[in-house]
């Protein structure tokens, strides 16, 4: 039986276009509510979700996510915080003095939310329903905090666009799973074993497009010049080291 | 079908202790590849796993999990790491200059590598086996990182323990669901709601236990001064900060 669901997990894909179907409000609920049996750090459950259902709602969150169109097009937003708001505002009605104001616990906080996303996901997913994740969560964490309202100690980290599927979505390639497993210890790779890694994403007509069109050399230059290039990651780096910092985190 | 998947993970829980049984490489090796299936940032999978079988090389690493015995009584441990490391190599074999010696690329690291664990998890639940993911790995990271012979630009993030359960693992408790998710802004708790929403977790029989056992007013007091308190997580910040910044990141 649950062959069944591993199978679907194996060809799953991301959703980038939905239909007009709304997600019905209680399969949502109790999709997050299973999400939230994942686990967690010390079962302090870390988190937050918000739900944004609201025409007004997307369109205040829209722009921090580039107004990409999985992000106008969906039926629903779920923006994934590190919360440590609640858990310190319960210390505090306890007479307990939390220490969770560094990088450790910061790291609880990414990896449990991290996680409850994931679950929530492949939830979803098994349920019908197609999502797509937002990298832009990190990116606008100041302007989606101030969207959403998001007080002292809660820091967004992954957003879902969630929705019906309007597309049969593509799987996308991956690297050879011998690549990414090793075995007993790290096992490093020659030029020749790294080349033979990347042989078949290198000559996908997709890759051999996007190096055409962006007049590159190369696919790793168009990660590096063109969809991840430093100057970018550096801006944001420090936009989010500023923001985590002004949330009261290391 | 996959309904019955959902069920499954709506009553999962963490397994602690495990039988000798072997769990098979082939079985492992697939539940590796259909993880991998799940998303990840640009589709850059800047991450690897390694796979500890053999019992020299538990002895290695456990300690660097205060030899919890989850991590001595399993068959496999699997160590997740963010991985720049083989992505940087194949831009520097294709005159490409990476730009990610920074926040914002640790933290896709950190998102794809925690959304990869969690999908192995859940394929691995979904199929018979047991896991407990082991938090001590960003406390211990540099003994870790020695043992399994780390490379520069790679950083483990989280372990999972893997084997086949020797007991039925008790589902462990959750705040109630309206205090994690939040509609369309984020609402803030009164004192009353935060007594409401740990009302049932104080009020457990283990919570109860935790408090007498360790002398203490509050629950929230075993979390703060026994469980996770400052001094310990200020320490392990402070060995994972210069520990990432030994690999190169931020």
């Amino acid at each position: 039986m649950t062959t069944d669901a591993i199978q679907r997990l194996a060809h799953r894909a991301t959703v980038r276009k939905f239909t007009d179907r709304k997600v019905d409000d209680e399969l949502l609920n109790t999709l997050l509510e299973v999400a939230a049996k994942a686990p967690n750090t010390g079962n302090m459950q870390q988190y937050s979700v918000i739900v944004t259902r609201s025409e007004e709602g997307k369109q205040r969150v829209a722009p921090a996510h580039f107004n990409q169109p999985a992000a106008t097009g969906c039926d629903v937003l779920l923006t994934f915080c590190v919360d440590f708001n609640r858990f310190e505002h319960w210390c505090r009605v306890n007479d307990a003095r939390p220490g969770y104001n560094n990088l450790q616990a910061f790291l609880w906080g990414v990896i449990d939310t991290v996680i409850f996303a994931q679950q929530f996901n492949t939830l979803a997913e098994l349920s019908g329903l197609g999502c797509c994740y937002l990298g832009t969560t990190t990116y606008n964490a100041p302007a989606i905090s101030a969207a959403l309202e998001l007080p002292d100690r809660v820091v967004p980290v992954v957003t879902l666009a969630v929705g019906y599927p309007a597309e049969e979505p593509t799987e996308s390639d991956r690297l050879p799973i011998e690549s990414i497993v090793h075995r007993e210890k790290y096992q490093p790779s020659t030029d020749a074993g790294i080349r033979d890694t990347y042989y078949e994403k290198e000559n996908l007509a997709e890759s051999r497009r996007f190096v055409e069109e962006n007049n590159k050399q190369t696919l790793a230059q168009v990660y590096t010049d063109v969809r991840y290039p430093r100057d970018t990651n550096e801006h944001f780096s420090k936009v989010y080291a500023d923001f985590i910092a002004s949330k009261g985190f290391c």
